[in-house]
């Protein structure tokens, strides 16, 4: 009797799609003006799911409170309203591509999640542009 | 070649959470202003989804009309503008947090759809709270 | 050169309609369900609007976050999770009608906003189901 | 480490549900006033999601602005302000239900994009009606 | 004291954009692929609001569910999967522009509301094209 | 007979709200986060309104794609995926508030759009921030 729970929460941040081992005008071939040296931003919308048995005691899966605060803990506060390429160490020597964000999401939130729930990310980089890690 | 459908539909209620087995102070520990005695309310929005194979007759996999009228009469009759823990027969027993709603009410549409069809609920008890049953 | 700047939030309630002047059979006839004596519930979303001249300094009408504050002590901490009805001092003797409610939110913020922004409040009941005061 | 991207698009048409093999009774009765002869319509909102792994010189698993063009060029160009049973060859001959159009779709896409990316359709017909190809 | 109440209903209709004093040629260079003579459509919502002053006794402007049921009778049941143009007595020699259509649910809806409320329509034909009427 | 016309577009860009007359203290003081020297971002939806009386041989106040053409060439070329501060003239020395940004797209889209349309802007910097002008 599996329930899945999910937390949604946003963060806004500047980034820059950029590969160090290319040329300026090779990056901009491949992604345009994702590519701007001066950065441009999102309102990430990031939906966090756990998946496991609820606890007959509460009823609960887990406190949907304690989520939300492991995830400005751990994402918001590294995240939120800062300069991904800069800001955080997670992105200097990766392109922060939305894929590359959803999977660092996931390996930062799994450090602080009890093995027995199943953790997946969902995040939408625009209304029109998401990912979600792992895929299945 | 399998297909899901959904129908969305929703109802306004009153819940409290609460473990009669417990004190007050240990209900509101886990519970905070969630456990509130005079109840507190939410819009909930309700995906019911099937899966199956649709038939190439009508091109439908379940008339969702007929699905909307399941769900009223079955589902929002016995939840739509209800205090969830004194006006129905299944949170008498029960705390009705999100998981364990979305199970009764996949428990409830299940006797009424037939076993050909999969059945999923998700349930959105605020726009940032959702669960999913089952969960894959 | 007057602009309006608006803030977003929410609360989850408990309420009935009901006129204590009124007989039961007319509470029913007039209110229907939405008069059930155990109570029914919303997710409120409430915009609070201010209109003036932006501070040529800061290039801010109003500072968002503390308007935020503002609602939180005065609004969400007296209305979130609570029973309309029974927990607030505002509808012991009042309707809490969507009518009633956004003009008592205009009532208490108004004390607290200096009187050089015009103040508008609009409150969602439901996604379909909205007021808003003044009406102009 | 697979990952799913999605891009959201929409288009807007009218249709008719119909059974040619039917007399228009049996269809009505059936259809409803989706089986209106003069038609109706929708907008319809469309995700098409892929599955598989990023490429690491890019951190994209596929460049969500070519996926774009990819949908306006085979789906839009074709469906965006048609009539659907009458403008597009796809539904000469079959009912353009849902849950057709969304296999329609699927198989047009998936022509067009390499075998070594899983490919998902999702379609809502309205805000409360939905289907998905495949189903999971 | 004057409030506003809003009820947001919806309807899926076909239409085609064109002027019969023009040539073919004419109405494609004005109205684009708007003007396909097989039709489109789509999924239009609709904002009824009312301004007035709430009944004490009640605590309500207008009783939303009188209202909803007076969109139904009047506009839905005449717009709701039609053909604009063909179904409707409205568009025979009447372009069916959203202009056009916010203007007629109001003259329809204003003779079945008392003079006593203000009425204002708002139109969204698409997410990203809305319209209003009276434009204050 | 006044009917308005609302056309919705977004862009993404980056930003840091400072005033240069300001120590670093100060700036950090009164702006937060919002200040950080590296900038953050957003998905800047934003609403374009005319007011005016619909030509009759069309039907349309004005044609929606036209003004979309507008928009794309005075406003989403100088800000989509852009840092508005360091590259648009506009905030060169204007902090880039959502008041100012508001105020600045509404003198720009003034002299493209014909003065017998009244112009009105609504810009959201998130789903919960929000700022119109003119305010009336």
């Amino acid at each position: 009797m599996k329930v899945k729970v999910t937390r949604k929460e946003h963060f806004n941040a500047a980034h820059r799609l950029f590969n160090p081992m290319w040329t300026d005008e090779k990056n901009t071939e491949v992604f345009g003006k994702c590519s701007n040296p001066h950065y441009h931003g999102h309102n990430y919308e990031m939906e966090v799911s756990l998946i496991g048995e609820p606890d007959p005691e509460t009823g609960y899966l887990f406190d949907l409170k304690i989520l939300s605060d492991l995830i400005r803990e751990h994402i918001l506060n590294a995240f939120d309203h800062k300069n991904l390429n800069l800001d955080t160490v997670y992105f200097k020597n990766l392109n922060p591509t939305a894929e590359n964000i959803v999977v660092v999401i996931w390996q930062i939130l799994r450090q602080h999640i009890d093995n027995k729930y199943e953790l997946k990310i969902k995040l939408y980089e625009t209304e029109r542009n998401i990912v979600e890690y792992p895929a299945h």
